[in-house]
């Protein structure tokens, strides 16, 4: 069975009066399914339009603020801290990456720690935003803890996502982005869905046993760090996770680690919070801060070029550039309109009618 | 067989004699010899005075300049590329990190790539010097290719490490200091002195296919990314890598990818360059430019409390903060001395016998 298909515009249209319905300006509406949208588009589906009632229902929690009034706290030449004020990620952490965007124009580099803040979205979309401006964008974030560092039984981190763009000249731009565990969630939600198991090495059971059961997480297991076991470095994966949780909510003054906030309604954050929401940190640095642009922006093709060339084990097609399989992934979907899981087009009906909307 | 053990004193004495016998200054030698020792202290041991025959023998190819000129060749208030001028990555890493330091102190960041150096010895070393400032450090730096990408069999990234060093209150800093490979090459080292087999996900055969011979990479087997496989995430070890050379020398203007020079003499670098030696790219961020110093180390000391608090896995005896063993190690080695490897010592006794000078 195929999954049904919608054209980008009838998705838009819809996310943009979902996000106005619940007070967002018209401006922060469009920001939003922005974001949204260029999940869908770059096949990252789980954090697409798949989540557009979890920001509802946050919403209706009154743990999101559709009006929030996002604001500078503390900065320096090259720093700055962001006070969400509980707003959507989705538009938070955009306008937090125009303000390291700024930064960056002036001092060579801009980098801003962003609190009381939701889920993002993907990293993608805000470290992207630096590229037009001949910028290296970087962005990661905390999230509800479901990880458990290396020896662990305990979940204790997110899956705590990093982004890193780098502009190219003519070939297409050096876009990482990815989960600091072996696997991101969203591909244990697609096993859930097909009840297919899971691979070794991907979550472990309650009492710290390697797993295959995709349903783990809901028996009180957790998704391993990067590394898969101590022997081949989940320490490494940790340390990863860490670093990011540290630098989104340590630094800016979020909660982190276990008090981070769980993205669903029906589960409370904890009772005894150690800051505010949750955390981003966004950076941007200027290409010609360093070199000129043309000169590093050659080079950059020079790079990928290469590693494209590379020979390829057999029965493999070719080496990829990170980034290459989302963007392309993107100019299919533009083109052909964006599959949707039965389960999430169903949600989304449930959504529309709410508003007195249809999908 | 236990290793001979040698007081901190003794190899430092040492250490310092040879680097001034090539021409270092005594500035140069004292900084070269703390880097190097710094690695034995911590325990990672291909790292430190095993190497120290290497860089003279780069040296003697005429391939290290004992005096060089390390200048800053361009800048803005928080950014600066060095030029190594051929010098000692373990003098020319500092002499960046330094700078890195001084922007931070006026624009809140510093962020330094460094092109024509050499090997820079632990991460670690460069990004603790943040430490003491308040600061949070950052290293990272391109090396010799012998990493194969997701799907290739060619080798065209180094084990690229990145170190980052975040200060606490009470609580001893969080260093996490690691290779972006599944396992770092000293490792594979240790299993090929004690002709031990690695375990399978480390090293892939010179056709791509999975291998457990330690002795793989002189037969054009490659090392592995952080992930081990596809399914195990391997792209994204990939992408780290990828990172670091990209910041380290397309920033910077080095080498990088397969044009990295090799760290053994008896191998010549490329003979089509693109850029100038190897590089690295070095961070420090002032910790009150996002938020009050004494306000964000007592949040570090509650993260780290609440980490190595961590309910463990039966019969895991705890879960680890990013730089315990490290620590943990100097400490006692400081106070019992450094273990050397016997074939170590031997190259040390020749080195010193070269200088005349006894080991």
């Amino acid at each position: 069975m195929t999954d049904p298909i919608f054209s980008y515009e009838h998705l838009k249209s819809f996310s943009l009066q979902i996000f106005k319905a619940i007070g967002c300006s018209d401006e922060h509406a469009t920001l939003a399914t922005d974001v949204l949208l260029r999940a869908d588009l770059r096949g990252i589906d789980s954090h697409g339009l798949a989540r557009l009632s979890g920001y509802v229902r946050l919403w209706e929690a009154g743990r999101i603020n559709t009006t929030p009034n996002i604001r500078i706290v503390h900065e320096t030449p090259s720093t700055a801290v962001v006070d969400g004020d509980s707003g959507l990620g989705l538009v938070v952490a955009p306008k937090a990456m125009e303000i390291a965007i700024d930064k960056a124009r002036i001092a060579g580099t801009g980098w801003v720690a962003v609190k009381n803040s939701n889920h993002f979205g993907i990293a993608g979309y805000h470290s992207m935003m630096a590229l037009q401006h001949d910028m290296i964008g970087m962005a990661m974030t905390n999230a509800s803890p479901l990880v458990a560092p290396t020896f662990s039984v305990e979940r204790l981190l997110g899956t705590n996502p990093i982004c890193v763009a780098i502009p190219a000249q003519n070939q297409p731009a050096f876009v990482a982005d990815f989960a600091t565990t072996t696997a991101a969630n969203g591909k244990l939600e697609i096993l859930q869905r097909k009840n297919k198991e899971a691979p070794l090495g991907w979550i472990q059971k309650k009492n710290g046993e390697p797993s295959t059961n995709a349903h783990e997480l809901k028996d009180g297991g957790a998704l391993i760090p990067l590394g898969s076991d101590r022997e081949h470095g989940s320490h490494k994966g940790y340390c990863l996770g860490a670093w990011v949780d540290i630098f989104s909510a340590v630094l800016s003054g979020a909660n982190y680690g276990p008090w981070v906030p769980p993205f669903v309604s029906f589960l409370s954050p904890p009772a005894d919070p150690v800051g505010n929401g949750i955390g981003h940190f966004l950076g941007a640095m200027r290409v010609d801060a360093f070199r000129p642009s043309d000169e590093f922006k050659a080079h950059m093709d020079n790079w990928i070029t290469r590693f494209r060339a590379a020979q390829t084990i057999e029965g493999e097609e070719r080496v990829l550039i990170p980034g290459d399989p989302e963007r392309e992934t993107s100019a299919e979907r533009m083109k052909s309109g964006i599959p949707l899981n039965p389960k999430v087009v169903e949600d989304l009906k449930h959504l529309g009618n709410k508003f007195s909307l249809s999908f």
